[in-house]
């Protein structure tokens, strides 16, 4: 099973997968060039499926993945993969941090050092690349000093670590997903589960309010809501909602439907187990709220059942 | 008055704020090195205004503005400035396309121009800047080759245009915000406005949906809904909401307050006119919703004054 993730290897998207690798028969990551490319190579047939970062609890959305998401054909999420990232310095052997003139990271990871880096490297010159690795190989061909990385990733290019843990905000924690086509089958339904959609509606007051609502009403929790571009026109946007169950079950299903009799274009992007933060790291889950009563599963059978009941009653003939 | 702008010179940001300029007395723009540094020089009084982008048609949000705008002390918006952007591909005078070997731009830069590179300079390694004019002045110093940028900086970097227009997206638009520091005044409301809020909320089901329905059932069209990680953990954000109109007016008025009883942390960002795209661009303005039926600012009036007159029926003297 051929596994495209954001590469080059050594980048958080690698030790995500493989902190889960156990589970997936025969896997053989390939590094992508961006999460585009990943998603780019799973369509193809390439791959079978991609791992690409979509979250984090610091920066916010990966712009890339969600804009890669909603494009054709469609791919829905399997799993999702919470990874605490934990940052280092990395440098090849021999380097001190007197000798550090440049340093090269992803955004997100100067983003989420530049505390540290301003009062340990102020004088150095801070490059961006496409990943985290790529500034761990820059740094091995001599390009750069210095990498803001996973740790992980000096034992690929033949670094050491000159700082480890030099984030600025502790416990952040980065999401990743496993992305399938779709129609290759929905993962089965845990009781705590997480889908995602993305829609469009109409341009008038209250068009978003009467999404959430057909959620709400039904007491399906929403996890997460995030705005894109549509590109064609400003204050035109995609949005992308997380909400709590699954597609097999009564309330997400019938909010589901009521979705696509209300959006001007509706994606199904997967129903999949709900994470949570691995053994051993300090970081928080994210939260789960608490259910409503009247709207659980249980009390949905029922009230499908009194329904039934009503609805079998025989003809009174009565005209 | 000192404006800090996102620098350095020839940016789209001061291309956006040299578009107003003559609707700002004695103005002095001073570039910053970050839209961060530009709110920091605000809030510190090295600055009177702050011009930053705020939000791409083609990119979507800047985080960096969205998560400086909720820092301390509090800051407001006072103008927003639509600028349609139209890139080039600058280069020092004589070098020709086959001499092209690197090519820098802002990330947003290169994402817009993204095909137009792979088909023109298909073998040309890109690297990121902090800012578009960054990159010009990179060629200019002879660190890269081209320079993916607004065509306005190759007067300021002595710089030749080899290509103009080279976005993949026709029409995009990027949004840019004057900011103020709150207490220092609002502009008066014109009849067409726009007010910026970012809110916190419980974390329960509806939550976010109660906040959508103060502005709804008062006939508040929201403009923009974007969220940003709270940074304490994943699963919990700030929601910044655009909405159409001001705070003086009665509606928005009664909404902002009803959420001040409602939200866990609520910041008021502004009430500042609605920019349209200036005259001679083919990109379309932002949409603008009907009003609701019953919602308008004279049925206010009418409703204050009947619940005016009710209170102030005598007294019967029926104990």
């Amino acid at each position: 099973m051929r596994i495209a993730f954001l590469g080059p290897h050594g980048t958080f998207c690698e030790q995500a997968l493989r902190s889960v690798i156990d589970d997936l028969p025969d896997a053989a990551p390939e590094p992508a060039a961006s999460t585009t490319a990943a998603l780019d190579a799973l369509r193809a047939g390439e791959a079978d499926l991609a791992c690409v970062p979509i979250e984090s609890s610091v920066e916010g959305a990966v712009p890339a993945t969600m804009d890669g998401l909603v494009e054709s054909p469609p791919v829905v999420v399997v799993r999702e993969i919470l990874l605490p990232v934990r940052f280092g310095v990395l440098v090849r052997p021999g380097t001190a941090i007197a000798d550090v003139r440049t340093v090269a990271s992803h955004p997100h990871g100067e983003a989420q050092t530049r505390r540290w880096l301003a009062a340990h490297l102020p004088g150095a010159e801070v490059r961006m690349t496409p990943s985290t690795a790529a500034a761990a190989a820059a740094v091995a061909d001599g390009q750069v000093d210095a990498a803001v990385c996973a740790p992980v990733a000096a034992r690929y290019y033949g670094l050491d670590v000159l700082a480890d843990g030099v984030h600025d905000t502790g416990d952040a924690v980065t999401r990743f997903v496993l992305v399938a086509r779709a129609g290759s089958g929905l993962p089965a339904p845990t009781g705590a589960d997480r889908t995602s959609i993305a829609a469009t509606t109409v341009n008038e007051p209250g068009a978003l309010l009467a999404i959430l609502t057909e959620f709400a009403i039904r007491g399906v929790d929403l996890t997460r809501i995030e705005s894109r571009p549509s590109k064609a026109r400003l204050g035109t946007y995609w949005f992308f909602l997380d909400g709590a169950g699954h597609v097999a079950e009564a309330a997400m299903g019938e909010a589901l439907a009521a979705l696509h009799r209300r959006c001007t274009d509706l994606r199904f992007l997967g129903s999949y187990p709900r994470a949570t933060v691995p053994d051993g790291s300090t970081a928080p889950s994210p939260p789960v709220a608490p259910p409503v009563p009247g709207q659980s599963a249980a009390d949905y059978d029922d009230a499908a059942a009194w329904l039934r009941a009503l609805r079998a009653a025989p003809d009174p003939g009565v005209r």
